[in-house]
């Protein structure tokens, strides 16, 4: 099964995202790693937005988080032209969690992402990670994700 | 014309820097790639402190990620000991903008590094990057940048 | 003098931390380069919680550095099988330091890890990083670090 099929019984298609409207690139590959921009969450309809600890709750944040983790896949195929199945293993993901003060859950929220890539890649979607909380994301996103990735 | 010229045409010349006060170091190498410390947004005046969303606005915001920007430069030429001619392309940004928690325009606040660098460097500018509201930063600064460059 | 009888001075002891409890892996390793997953700060009593500029002050929280750098020390040996003496430098240190929007000395947090990593390592234990403040961090922790080390 490919990991295009895993994916889809996921219940989720590699659309081509949008071009950044600003002088930075998507994937930016140097030798075999490629260093993919913060992909804040987004869903088919738009930016989910909010914080953890006030108005998203933990299986909220992990489903954003899994969307940010579909748009690094996205970026992979259409940006950098490169087909899922020739990558060779994520190495890092750096997950932001906007949050309160109060909330210390991100590493729950993380595995939303983290869960996606394995289910999706097997052994070579397991990664190094961080996830931390922020006070505040581009267009007041949920979630944030950025990663290496070795192809 | 040289990226210096152009730098130059800025309004920007790459001072010395000083050296950290402390057990790390601004710019290491591994092979090709230059991991560039944090550099806190600075100008000729000390460091540009304040908070996005509260007492510093938008475009003040993006001409201290330009500061920031321009240390990451110094450091490169100065600590580094590589001209801005033989860089071969900057891989990735990571900006920090301290933000109170409803200030969401970090990206914007961010193409104030991302468009001095394309300015600069024409393509070999362009970068991932990853742009994110903190709590707060070293000595209160507004914005803090720190990079990987291909040399 | 070995690392680990410089480290053994200085009052730790390298012991096999737990395995992570989620779909990611403590250290990944591309080429010579191990990427070290964040760590938050736990000593023998467990997690090092709170908040810098609140109810930890300056010198507790370098003490939750330098045991954040322990345990990437830890997992480099006992996850990724690589001796300390075999490290060839420490790349880059990122320090996220759970801060009030006031707290502005998350450098002088970082150095307890910085200083540390130079004891124990000596040059090889310079590195570059950024530090930060963080509105939270996972389970409470008052600091986490990830590193990039070369071996």
């Amino acid at each position: 099964m490919s990991a295009n099929d895993k994916l889809r019984e996921l219940g989720y298609e590699l659309s081509k995202p949008s071009a950044p409207a600003a002088n930075y690139i998507p994937v930016n590959r140097v030798g075999n790693l490629l260093y993919v921009s913060g992909q804040v969450s987004i869903d088919e309809n738009g930016v989910i937005t909010g914080t953890l600890g006030k108005d998203v709750d933990v299986s909220a944040g992990q489903k954003a988080a899994e969307w940010s983790a579909v748009s690094i896949l996205s970026h992979i195929v259409h940006s950098a032209g490169i087909e899922l199945d020739n990558i060779k293993k994520f190495v890092k993901l750096t997950i932001l969690v906007a949050s309160t003060t109060d909330f210390t859950e991100q590493h729950i929220v993380a595995n939303g992402a983290s869960d996606l890539l394995v289910n999706v890649l097997g052994d070579k979607g397991r990664h190094a990670r961080a996830a931390f909380g922020v006070a505040a994301l581009p267009l007041g996103a949920a979630v944030e994700i950025e990663a290496i990735v070795e192809v």
